[in-house]
């Protein structure tokens, strides 16, 4: 749906850090969570896509003013290391984002300092690291977001991820997960900040390899295609002078 | 984004009263409403794309269930004959677009009885048939449906619709207008009901020459294809009786 | 909040039909559900509410104008014999809720003929009769319909209902709710049609106890509150026939 | 609605710095834009309510843990010097919005650090410092905020503000401006954060007499009202680790 002339350009950022310092994670994710869900969502994006990955540990935490600039679509996992992504570099998320960039933000990132700021609260949860069963089910059956998956997707073992989730109101509410401890969560949510659309789904945790799920793999590419805008140029919105007689209607137009 | 594989159908509804009764009107709409809505939304559309006209006077009021199961997405203009389209067309037109017929309402389509029932509201409002100019302001700048029309819309001659405009809150309200006479509309709105998908957009009016207006003709193809659903099937909700046991999680996949 | 000079008028109506065709359902309510309805909330309702109960075999179905002209609040419990209410009927209750009656929707009575035409859709869901322990777990912390009741609501055995339940996206969700068998449900939602307000709270069956809960029976009190129109006159929304020159502005007012 | 047994407290803080050095601004507000704010909503509050005025000028900018732990309500006028708030007071205002202190953002406070941080995006608009006639238009009547004002209110000289408010999807649009040069804006507008609720209400400028128009009065009284938390305890929303078996069903209770 872009205008631009280059290809879809999704980029995976990844923290990289449970894969560095546990090796059964890394045995798990051998070329990281970022590198499982790159390869495993390009085989849905446009053909020409150009889907690649970034980490905490690359130069300008791998998001540079030129990084951001040629992405359309910014993928988010992080956890154990919010806090060391600058105050900078979220900043420059942030106007990006405002500015027409998509942003999907994966499970533990509902904690990262860019998601927070988006949505202005806390972005806190319930949550339970012991293996539950996971069912993801549809709530909003004509979401572009929504669609090739069964209603539930069953996850075998997950991380729970329990109400109240202090977000702001979704804009749409796609997905409500139940846990086999009892709890329920808003999964799979959207919202827009100024010119950018933003996706969140929960799914996903270094414990489980729920990121080889190909139904939570289309999930994610549905909602990178999703986020990705139509607008023909990247621009944050700016207060306005406006003028007096910009909109007069002519006499014989209109009384 | 549909799945089927013939090419994107989309019927435009034209009550085809006003043209046959009025000499003025016929004058400015020598094909109808209906026909120069046609005629102007086809170059915006997939170009494979299938775009006729039905009107009231037709059998089955151009609207039997075979038009209907072939038909993408259903546009809509009537005004003076709403009386007249039968009960049992309104109900066919329903089920269809809880099944997942996409569905775009102009003008005074707000008052036809397919949108009173799909809202569930008197669908009133206030108006004024004396020129007056409408500028048509995006307040959601990153929907589809807003892409390729300058902010505001500048409608040179138009009919008046004003607040209070009895819907439900819309899902999605893409466009607010002026009017000189000081009085605001929300003229682009968005609903889901069951599988299907509903967009309302306002301006157009048999008095003016609105539907030769190329801002508003690409609004409503943007229109057209948001409401077009992508689920592969055509199918109403249904009551579904459920079974213990479906989700059981075996022992040894979770505690 | 209601300007009114008389005392605030709760009026619950029930079908009455399981109570008297199933012995086990008429030992469990022996004043009807309606009956241990209006029991359970007058003590959460200002000291000098009116409480009563109307059902299916009164004259006109207990719903004559009369009763709807003074009724600030009707909460509705059917089942068995939705089709039995008359069209009649139903349009008198549907224009007394746009014009500003407050209406409270109980469980089954998602299927009733006016919570469908005031919805637009099938509102439809999954169920499952055999016992369920049903989790309402509060999503909206704010909302005043949610307060006094802990987080989640325990209720030991109730029937099933799950999603995709088929309503227009609700304007506030309050509760999720989670069964032991894996469904998640929208339990608690308000919509606003006209002048009126909606809430639909899902908990309660003919086959539990479910309407001597504490809990259940403060949240239907919060709703009738809630729903409740503070607005000084009960009229519906109509086509408002404006005029030129309503709001000119006088020249040395404004430019 | 509140169940501490302390009155009602609201606290209006007012930049104050137009008034001190634009003797035009201080000749129309003698006792400030606050003073009037404050004197105009207070015959519309519950009897015993305490209103209160604090200034940037004040020690710890009129924003001390102490005065903001026993305020229900904090109405926020700021303007020329929004940046002189330091980032400590945001901080702590923001945590007790999220804690369930009600917020009242009035015009020019659109752009203020605190509204910013809440919404996530840049707030920016389009403006004209001209005089304007603003019609302010009900689009949700049902809503206590917009009780006991004319539809719509009419305020015949105003800066014009209008689209687009770069603000995320208000949970409630309640009102519309209309100005005399064609503009539309979004000029009444809830939000719920955390545990707190705030409502935008953008009629009133230094320039102007809007804080002594009675139907703005009203509107700030009821918003006031409105986004006063009735939650007993005022608490962050927090992370919370969860244990399995919390709500695991006993055998007997449910299958």
């Amino acid at each position: 749906m872009t205008n631009t002339t280059r290809p879809f350009s999704a980029v995976i950022w990844g923290e990289n850090r449970h894969e560095q310092v546990d090796p059964k994670i890394a045995a798990r994710y051998p070329n990281g969570m970022h590198g499982a869900i790159a390869a495993g969502i390009a085989p849905h994006l446009p053909k020409d896509s150009r889907v690649t990955t970034v980490t905490l540990d690359d130069p300008e935490q791998g998001l540079s003013e030129e990084t951001l600039a040629s992405t359309d679509v910014l993928l988010w996992w992080g956890h154990m290391a919010h806090h060391e992504v600058t105050d900078e570099v979220v900043e420059r998320v942030h106007r990006h984002v405002l500015a027409g960039m998509g942003l999907v933000v994966l499970h533990s990132g509902h904690y990262s300092k860019i998601f927070q700021k988006l949505m202005g609260t806390t972005c806190s949860l319930a949550w339970r690291g012991e293996p539950d069963r996971e069912l993801v089910w549809t709530v909003d059956p004509t979401h572009p977001i929504a669609q090739g998956v069964p209603n539930p997707i069953l996850i075998e073992q997950q991380e729970m991820y329990g109400e109240f989730f202090d977000v702001p109101t979704p804009d749409e509410l796609i997905f409500i997960s139940a846990f086999t401890g009892g709890e329920v969560f808003r999964s799979g949510c959207t919202w827009k900040r100024g010119n950018g659309r933003i996706f969140f789904f929960s799914p996903g945790d270094q414990e489980y390899p729920v990121y080889y799920h190909p139904d939570v793999l289309r999930v994610i590419a549905n909602g990178a295609q999703w986020v990705n805008s139509d607008r023909p140029d990247r621009a944050m919105p700016e207060l306005r002078r406006a003028y007096e007689g910009e909109f007069t209607p002519k006499s014989e137009d209109a009384r």
